[in-house]
């Protein structure tokens, strides 16, 4: 595994690699890397794709009180763990090589960035599509890999590509998940252990959720609120939203009649953990 | 001279040509050809590159009160006018090839986007880097570009492109005019023949500010107030701007100390043409 923070190193070698014939993957990460990172990297792979992973703690998509400082880092330990999955080059810029300038411009996909962690977050995803837009043009990747737990952010990125034209596909792949069903995150490392177990509330009340929707529940507002006084019962997290929304556009939705996403964010002391699941509802269901 | 409306075609072609060791360029334009438009091909052809030029009249850029429905128009007289020139491929795409849905996503450079044309033409400079950055992803060209007529619209895609990390060089080409001086543009056939005739003070009181510097003027105010005064002596045209701006970040300036960009917006009737001079001053002059 080739590992650089230069921009002009990874041109070079994509480049070549490009001229061999081989499709470039990105798998675009913020590091401390667990196994939901390292299964974008395993679909990559199979993709036989040549695997550029970028780690990156971008500010710009950090607002003012956020937890940038804190976000846990450990290069030596992900660059192991990169390497041990099978990335091909690991591109970790320093700062001024990502913003040698203060930055004027700014990529911003309108509507879908303003509903759910949006809300509570401005500013924050039109952080996360200008360095994304960044990573593309700096790798030029034919394929760029995202995991579902950020599923917002990949609504995002894929309606950034088409309207831009961006010249690559946008794969999702499923979030992976604890033994006892928690969603993966860097940020979990920062749960007490009575937090951690609380917070299994999060996927058992989506799960919670799922099945009152095969069982034949189609008012969103019914479904949320079931959700939400699972959440509270089961734990001490505090709610930021809990909300049904159409699973391609994110809109508001009353009645289920399409493919929905459950998705909700809690807070956990300074933690926020989010969560979805993506319900596919047939009319004819 | 291949010419389509079509995206996949575009990226179909150039890809062809890229894999046989040709540089691509970009000429991106509204159409209604002039010599201007000309002279970027040409140089383009001077750099030995594939040359595409656009076409397109782009809504995004247009306010809702500005001229985008009377923008000229004449598709015929520009494809031959362009195969003369030695375009290879000219794209010029409906409007629903570029805009297939509605556009969420913009792009916005901050700061230089809102000071001379960007303050009477809100929204203007975004429209314009968003359309330029779908054309760089289509055409993904080596090469761009642009007249320095546009000096704004120059000095925004260069920083658009440095910002975001395009993978391509912006070059500018300088401004094309007619015998007696008025910068070419697209627009300059709205004019009547009287208008036509005053609008020579443009370049005219440019040319007089410049000699003022080179006179040893360096007060910044002052210049603007000569070529104001010179502009409502000779024309019966209504001033947009008159401003004296840094040539690299469009900053203000108040005592010249470096390069600098005279520019000039005014309107005649409905037409509002643009102008400008670039002066190198140094230090020790």
């Amino acid at each position: 595994m080739i590992r650089t923070g230069l921009i002009a190193e990874v041109r070079a070698v994509v480049g070549e690699e490009r001229q061999r014939g081989k499709k470039i993957a990105i798998v675009p990460t913020m590091g401390y890397l667990h196994r939901g990172h390292l299964s974008l990297v395993e679909e990559a792979k199979r993709d036989h794709a040549f695997v550029v992973m970028s780690i990156f703690v971008n500010p710009l998509q950090f607002g003012p009180q956020e937890d940038f400082g804190r976000y846990p880092r450990d290069l030596e330990r992900d660059s192991a763990l990169a390497a041990e999955a099978g990335v091909d080059l690991l591109f970790n810029p320093p700062l001024e090589e990502m913003y040698p300038e203060p930055m004027l411009t700014l990529v911003e996909v309108k509507e879908i960035d303003s509903v759910l962690c949006g809300r509570s977050r401005p500013g924050h995803f039109r952080g996360v599509a200008t360095v994304v837009t960044k990573l593309f043009n700096i790798v030029q990747p034919d394929l760029a890999y995202f995991g579902q737990k950020d599923y917002q952010q990949v609504q995002i990125i894929k309606r950034m590509v088409r309207d831009l034209n961006m010249p690559l596909d946008v794969r999702t792949v499923a979030i992976a998940r604890a033994e006892d069903g928690l969603a993966l995150s860097s940020r979990n490392v920062f749960l007490s252990p009575q937090q951690r177990a609380e917070a299994v509330v999060l996927n058992r009340s989506l799960e919670e959720g799922a099945a009152a929707i095969r069982g034949g529940e189609r008012d969103a507002r019914t479904l949320e609120e079931l959700i939400r006084t699972r959440i509270n019962a089961e734990s001490s997290g505090e709610i930021d939203y809990v909300e049904v929304r159409g699973a391609a556009d994110l809109k508001e939705v009353t009645e289920i009649e399409g493919p929905v996403v459950i998705a909700v964010a809690v807070r956990f002391g300074a933690t926020r953990l989010i969560d979805n699941k993506v319900i596919e509802v047939g009319t004819d269901v």
